[in-house]
């Protein structure tokens, strides 16, 4: 059924507490579908137990910037003084074997990664309403009321973005957002754009 | 979940022989979608045990010709002195009511549908190959060897219209189809054109 077919590059983005982690993890925990995540690469060391192509791509400071100049990344950043960014020739070749590749991603990231990646499908993560956004920031029990407050604020700024993205899921029940994104998944897939090639001859695309 | 919700114009179409009615019952089979048949309008009068509104919306001759004055239809024909169409704002009845109103059409038909309803969802269904069209034709046994040659050629006709679809779905196993386009019915109401009314407050859409 997969035979030759390219997978998708699926980016999973939103505000900040939206639940961005847990709609991906179930997606993974769905069965007959050959979802990969997207490994970053950093010039950060690797840290105990860490394995290369697993964690992350680990590679040296020179050998990031030469790949930033040869426009390998869909988007990268640095982050204290180390790198981070998104391997665009390692994402080809999954797609290339026929696996979604899943990349979860903050909002600025991922309109980045937009810009590069024409044929991604993105996905943007809302909250059934700015409530349950707050409520859950107050729930996670990690962050002050200073950082729940700016959490907030970034949030404000991330919803008018919603537009710039394919789809809008809102986590309102976690497997129903990860069922709904399988959904979109097998929908991209019977685009006809996509799916007319691969009946090329009997469809007679020129 | 529901709430407020429009629901869609499904048109599932393709070449005759392609299963198109087996796949559409499989579809209705599927439990927790909100689907409803696209109900045609006629100016044939009711056979025994036809019911006004399941059926078809019987009317007059004079009814239907001014409907079609009052551009009131989709597509709409006439056969053997009789007119048969496809009535717009029955459809709009049911999408508004947050149905999703499935029409089943040959290919022409789908094609003039399309012109008037530009948010509808068009679905071709295609054969896994040419071959097997040809052997579904012959297995019907209700077709002689020249009507065989008929659709067939008119299949070749259309294959190529496929590209005029939003979505080319296979027809390879009749539930694999019927879920692939349940699939594309959830994802079509994931869309953020169509989602981010539903959160207009909350994504600030001016």
């Amino acid at each position: 059924m997969k035979l030759n077919e390219r997978g998708l590059l699926v980016v999973i983005s939103g505000p900040s507490g939206v639940g961005k982690g847990t709609v991906r993890k179930a997606l993974f925990e769905i069965e007959g579908h050959d979802l990969v995540y997207s490994i970053s690469m950093t010039t950060r060391p690797p840290r105990e137990g860490e394995v290369d192509g697993e964690d992350y791509y680990f590679v040296s400071k020179e050998e990031f910037e030469r790949r930033i100049k040869e426009d390998k990344f869909l988007e990268y950043a640095e982050f204290v003084g180390n790198y981070y960014g998104t391997p665009k020739d390692k994402i080809d070749e999954q797609i290339d074997l026929g696996k979604e590749v899943v990349l979860e991603i903050e909002v600025q990231g991922a309109l980045q990664v937009r810009e590069k990646a024409k044929d991604g499908v993105f996905i943007f993560i809302a909250p059934p309403t700015k409530e349950a956004l707050f409520r859950r920031l107050l729930r996670r029990g990690t962050e002050n009321p200073k950082s729940i407050q700016n959490r907030m604020d970034k949030a404000e700024r991330e919803f008018p973005l919603a537009h710039k993205y394919d789809y809008i899921v809102v986590n309102d029940e976690v497997t129903n957002a990860a069922d709904r994104i399988i959904a979109i998944i097998r929908a991209e897939h019977a685009k006809t754009e996509r799916a007319i090639y691969k009946y090329k001859e009997m469809l007679e695309v020129k």
